[in-house]
This record gives structure tokens, sequence and C-alpha cells, in this order.
């Protein structure tokens, strides 16, 4: 059973009011049949995916139109009730489920396609839409999503906007800001802005779209979202390596990358710990020789021939040079699928116990130290520090397990691995957000003045503060 | 001579104060040296590129330093002093020079590159530095801005960014909403606020540079910018192609996403009367038979002959089937640069009197559908009606020449072109801004709410109104 958040961390609850049996009342009115009561119910909207925080909400509502979304917004904001704005539940930061009794606004059921175009690319669906299938959808008329993570099953595509989800295409298709052309949003009051353009261009104003990407749910709930999508590829090749140190790992991503130039679109490594437990709980095997690193390449383009010459070409070199120890390529679909070991480390990671996750953008050349150092730091205490990430974007994944939750380990890794990050100008979240574990950290990477400026933004579009309360921004001292 | 803009529109002057002796003594203190007084040596900084717009300051401050800075707006948030930031003064919507007596703020002398990271791409350097003076220092080291735009050899990054500047490069290398890394700003009230980050991922927070990037120097003065750049490509390509209609155009654009795929980075097109222009006014020849539409397509890549294999091909079935009725391909560094007739058209345009610029994003289908309207529209009372833009990013440049200004055509245009733009859900300025010229007119392109959500914004940072006042958001009623 996990302990419920606001016993672990001991956490004021704020002075919003409680649910009344009128509440309900009006809400089921508003959405028969699609409030959910009833502890067993209710509880799968409580805990979040990594079974680490616990809220007690009484209640789930699932609007389908942006029009519910606000009717709910207005009543909870003159009834001065805290909302948690929920997507697919798959948050690695505790920002996606209540800290107290916040009545859960889930996005589940707004999940329709509004418009594809195929001339622009450009996508417009509602924000409950689950990644894969928006992928699935784009890929038979010849797109993809500029986003792919291992969550993708279960993750909405609002959840993915409010977070400002990075992943695995990053480096080829840039982050959700760029990608982003519209959103639809209904702020704390409910009134619904509807920023929801479909051009590639518009320079009318400020940008105010911007201040909802990356603010997990706190300044307003993402209803709808247009989104450019670039063509499938037609060839996607897949490498597999094997390094000796982590210097190789940097070395072969420069070759690689003056190499592979325009076709390369992910550059992911992991240590031999990882493999370890991918191979273990998952009963998954490494396609190449054990190595104390292993690098996975992912080239799109549009001309096989064309790609396979530049990839072989690189693979060649890079053997040549003692870059890489071993090495394979993998071009049909059933290949990519089994070296795409890397997306379930996250999964392979909670096989194991207790987890504490750690999110960190370092310069290149310190990328793996901080693992090395933490490694040193915790000895016998952990049972596992490993590392792996995107390379190409300086993101790393530091993990830690242990058999159960323990204060003390947490003390011994929180505040140094934040202090280390924050020594190299580093984020201490490079791309899972701040939600409710990590708000308090935020100085580490963030200026005061800056974070003043979140707050006055905050009290500016949220003023009585009903909008996933406790997440992103620092208790007032 | 140019008429002052105060009186060729009807603007009333907000109550500013008024500049001093004393104020102007506190400045020489400042900065000695680097304060430009005298009706002449100001004349420069007062009137646009275009020459369309003219303000009356007496005063222009060169700061080197973002302390400078701080102390200049400290200073005159104090006294109550209007203040426009000014780059490169190469803006086309009047957003870059005074309305009545504002103090210029010229990034001029701030032009220093802060550093330059090899391994991730990453550049720092102050908001002053001449856009081509960066790509000339990234060349050397096999990198390249990732913007590029006609005004390169004066505009400053700082105006870029503040800008939000699109360009030649955006349908490849994405907008600078995903490029740009961190600002650093100097708020209306002096003080600085340093979002400087040189990571390509941050999630803790809310970005607030975003806020910053297309504001017009309305939110603050950008002082420093970090950029991520692109590796310079091994190999460019540029074809030049004639159609025969504006359909084909688009059927070209198509086919050409398909086969070029990742190596595309341009798609332009230009009108006939475009080349007509061109040709008279610069002595430029078009490069391909005579034809009612021509396009320019650039591609960038890392194999010369993977590359010119894939244009080749295109070019093949573009002429084969009709798309084309005559094509080029330049692929030596003379030929590019002579097939860039495309970046003179606002120069050509220039030498005809006075151009009325208008800069729109449409659906693609209706892209030039624009033009064809407006000319029939307007007559003879026009000289010329031409259209050319960004096929890639359905970003049409609508210019209209004439002898001189006259209020009576502008009648006839506006809200024509505005209101002709929202029916088919448009925007008013795809990359120009709004700056004085077309701040009225947001609300064609904006709903009501998101333009008070925007005064907010203003009233929040800029209490006072000091930074760049009459320009991007509309006048109270």
């Amino acid at each position: 059973e996990v302990v419920p958040t606001c016993e672990r961390y001991a956490v004021r609850r704020l002075p919003f009011a409680r649910l009344a049996d009128g509440d309900v009342a009006f809400f089921e009115r508003l959405m028969p049949g699609r409030v959910v009561t009833g502890e067993e119910e209710v509880k799968p909207f409580n805990v979040d995916w990594l079974r680490s925080v616990r809220g007690c909400s009484q209640l789930v509502l699932k609007p389908q139109t942006t029009a519910e979304v606000s009717q709910v917004l207005r009543y909870c904001y003159e009834r001065n009730l805290a909302v948690n704005p929920q997507g697919g539940n798959t948050g690695l930061v505790g920002g996606s489920v209540p800290v107290f009794d916040e009545i859960i606004l889930s996005t589940a059921l707004m999940n329709q396609i509004i418009s594809f175009d195929k001339v622009s690319g450009i996508l417009v669906c509602q924000a409950g839409c689950v990644l894969e299938r928006l992928n699935e959808y784009l890929e038979e008329q010849g797109f993809i999503m500029p986003l792919d993570l291992g969550a993708k099953g279960s993750c909405h595509i609002g959840g993915n906007v409010a977070t400002n989800a990075g992943g695995l295409r990053l480096l080829r298709y840039g982050s959700l800001r760029g990608t982003v052309l519209g959103l639809e949003v209904v702020l704390a009051d409910g009134s619904a802005l509807d920023c929801l353009t479909s051009l590639r261009k518009d320079n009318t104003g400020y940008d105010l779209k911007q201040l909802f990407i990356g603010s997990e749910g706190t300044l307003g709930v993402i209803t709808a979202v247009s989104i450019l999508c670039p063509q499938k590829p037609k060839a996607v090749n897949v490498a597999f390596l094997g390094c000796q140190s982590f210097d190789k790992v940097l070395e072969t991503f420069t070759t690689c990358r003056a190499m592979l130039g325009e076709i390369l679109s992910a550059y992911e490594f992991m240590d031999e710990k990882c493999m370890e437990l991918v191979e273990r709980h998952l009963k998954l095997s490494s396609p190449v020789a054990d190595s104390p690193f292993y690098v996975l390449i992912e080239t799109s383009g549009s001309n096989s021939t064309h790609d396979e010459e530049k990839l072989n070409n690189f693979l060649e070199q890079a053997m040549a040079s003692g870059l890489v120890t071993d090495g394979t390529v993998a071009t049909d679909d059933k290949k990519i699928k089994a070296s795409h070991l890397r997306e379930r480390i996250t999964e392979a990671l909670t096989h194991e116990g207790y987890v504490y996750k750690y999110d960190i953008s370092l310069p290149l050349g310190k990328l793996y130290d901080l693992v090395t150092d933490v490694r040193a730091r915790l000895g016998q205490s952990a049972k596992n520090v490993v590392g792996y990430g995107h390379v190409g974007d300086g993101n790393l994944h530091l993990n830690i397990t242990a058999e159960s939750y323990s204060h003390s380990l947490l003390d011994a890794i929180e505040p140094f691995v934040y202090e280390w990050t924050a020594r190299f100008s580093g984020s201490i979240s490079a791309e899972h957000g701040l939600g409710f574990k990590k708000k308090q950290f935020i100085q580490y990477s963030k200026p005061r003045q800056a974070v003043v400026l979140m707050q006055h933004f905050k009290a500016m579009l949220d003023p009585k503060g009903i909008l996933n309360p406790y997440k992103t921004l620092p208790s007032a001292p």
C-alpha cells in the first residue's frame, strides 16, 4: 500500500473548500455517468504510475468537451475547490495525482481528433488523445508525431504538452515549444482561452500558449492541441553499439553526428547495470557483446539506400578507430523493436523496489560523472545506481533503487545531486518537470528573481491557486 | 523627407516625462562618449529602413554591458522617461524607431561573443551581434546560425529574438522558440532577469524567456542570447524552377518534400512581377525561362553525392510530369549566390517608391489568392501588387507599391487584406510582428480575451509602460 503523500512528506493542506454532497450532485447533473466516486473506483487516479505518491481525492470528473471543462472550473473557482488536472497519469515527479483531496479532472474522454491537414502536416486534437493512438492515426497518412516516449501507450497529448515532454525524437524534431502551434486552454476561473491556431508562423502579439507548455496544469487546463507533424520517414535504421568508456560514447557521438548529419534521429546511451536489469526482469537480451556502455543510434530518412550507406560508413569508421568494440545494425521492424530495450529501462527498474529518479541536464563532458560520484557516495546503502539517457540532448536519467522508500537514503541523495548539478550549471529537471517531488529544489536551476516572476504569473492567472496546488512552484516561505 | 509618424498617423503622446539637460548629463557620466545627441546624428536612428516611419528622439544611448542597460532603465523608470530599444533597425512594421521622443537604447556596441561550445553547438553572445557576423564566426567552426534572412548584414541577434524573426531556414531548423535556449533580459525597472542557460532541455518551472521572444522590446530589453546552432551542412544545393501556375508551385512542393525529405532546407516562391523588379533595379537575371511563377529550392545535407542524386531525381520527375517547365541546379558557391535573387526582392521593391508591406500566414491552398484579389481590387491605383514568400511555412509576402504614400490607397488595402486573412483563419503577421503599423489590427488574428491577457502581462512587467510604447498592443479604447 502506498503511503499517502501528505503523511510521508509533511505538507499542510491549503484552506480550500471541502467537497460537499451538493458539489457531487452538481457535477452529476453536468455530466451524468462521467462522475467517479467511491474509494476503490477513485484509487487508480490517486496513485501515480511509480506508486510513489498518493492523494486522497474522493472525486474524478471526466468531461468530454471544452465547455464542460469550463463549467467545472467556473464552479470550482466560485466554490474555492482545488482541482488536479490529469492526463494518462504517467508523470514521474508526482505532478499528476492529488496531494490531498483535490478534485481530479481527467482528460480520458477528451480523445477526439479534430482535424489533420496532409499538405501542412498539422494535427488538431483534443487533449486526451493517447500519444500512441495519434501516431498510429498519422502513420496511416504518411506522418508521425514529433515526439515519442516510453509511456506512449498511456500518456495523453495534453499531458505531454503540459509537462513539455521530451523523449526520443527531440534530437531530430526539436522540442514541443517549436512543434506545438496552438493550444486551447481553460483558465482557473473557467474562461476558455482560444490560441488554437494551425499556422506555422504567427507573430501577432505575445505567444501566450508558451506559458502553458510545461506549466504542469498549474496555470490552466489544456483542452486541445494543434501540432506540426513530420512526414513518416521512408527508412528507419537502428544500430546498437558497445563502448568501453563514457568518453568513447561521447567521441562516437561527435563522429556519428558529423557522418550521419540530417538523418540522425536518436543517440541514446545506457550503462551495463541498465542492461543487466532489462535482461533480468524483462527477459530481453543484448544484441552485442557485454560492454561497460551501450549506445542506440536511430536514423530516419527518405532514401534507404543512402541511409544504409551513411550508417555503414559510420559503423566501419567507428569500429576501425576503436571507438566502438561491437556493433550491430537492425533494419527490419522486428529487430528495431527488439533493440528498443532502451525504452523499457524505466519499467525494468520498477521491479527492483523503490526508485529514486533524477532527470538531469548537464554539459556533455560531465554527464556520466554524476552517476560515478553518486555510486561512490551511496556505496552499499543503494541497491542499484544506474545511468542512461539522451546524449544528443545532454540529458541523463540517474536512477537509484532500494528495497523500499527510506528517508535516510533520500537524505544521502538530496540535495547532493542538486548541488552537484548546480555546480556545473545543469538543470535539475531536464524533461520530467518539477511536479510535487522537485518543486522545492527549483532554486538550484533558477535564480530567485525568476521564481518570483513565476509566482506573479501564477497569482495573475490563478488568483485563488485552485489549479494543481502544491506543484511546480515552491511553497511560499 | 519622411513625415514624422506622429503627424502622419493621429497618435497622442502619452504623459511620459520630457528629456531634460540633467538626464543627458547623467547618461554622459554613465557612458562617456557613447551618448548621441544632435538632430543630424540622431536622425538615422529615428527613421526606419523602409523610410516609412520617423520618430523625434533627441537621444541615443549605446551601452556596452548588461549592467549599463540596467542602470539606464532604472533611471528612466524612476524618471518616467520612455525608451525605444533598437537593434539593427531593419524591422518592417515600425517597431524599431520611436514614435515621439522616446530615448533610443541601441544594442550596437553590445557585440561580444560570450562562448561557443563545439560539442553541443550552443552559442552565447550579446544582443547586438550582427547575424551575418555570427554566421561567419560559426562557419569557421563548422556550424551555422539556425536562421537566415535578407537583413542579415545589419540585423542584431537580440532584435531577431525580440521580433521572433523567421526567414529562410525556418523550414529546416524550426523557429527561434525551439532554438533559443536562454535569454538575459533587463526589465522595465532595471532589474536583470537571468535565464541565460545553455541547456538543450530544462523543465524547471515556467519558460519565462518565451514571453520576451517576439514581444518587440515591450516587455524587457534582451541583452544576451543562448542559441542552439546546427552543423554547417557539407553540401548545399540550389535549384531554380519555373512553374506555370501557383497550383503547380504547391504540387511541386508536395512532390519535393516527399522526395527530398530531410535535406530540404528552403522552398521559396516569387511571382513574375517580382522577377521583373529584381531584374530592372538590381540588374540580376533569371536563370530560367520566363514563367508566371518561380521556385527556389535549397537542400542542405551531409553527403553531396546523395543530395545531388535526390535533387536530380526530383527534378527529373518534376519536369517529366509537367509540374515544372524549366529548371536549373546550381551547386557551386557562385551560382548559389546568383540564384539568391529571392533574398533581394525587398530591396528591389524600395526602388519603386512607397511600399505597403503585408506578411501573411494562410492555409497553403489560399496563399496566392490574396494577391490576385488585391490586384483586382486596386486596379490602376497601385503601381505593383506582388507576391512572394516561404511556401514551406505557409507565409506570403504581399507587397503593394505606389509613387508615394497615400491615405486613400491605404484605405483601399486595409482592412480589406486583414478581413480576407481572418476569413481563412490566417495570421496578419507571420514573421514581421505588429510593431507600430499593425498593432491596431491584432484582433483579426487574436481573440479579445488573448489581447486582454497580453495587456495584463504588459502591465505586470512594465507598469509605467515606458518600454517601446505605442507598439505591439492596441491602444486602450
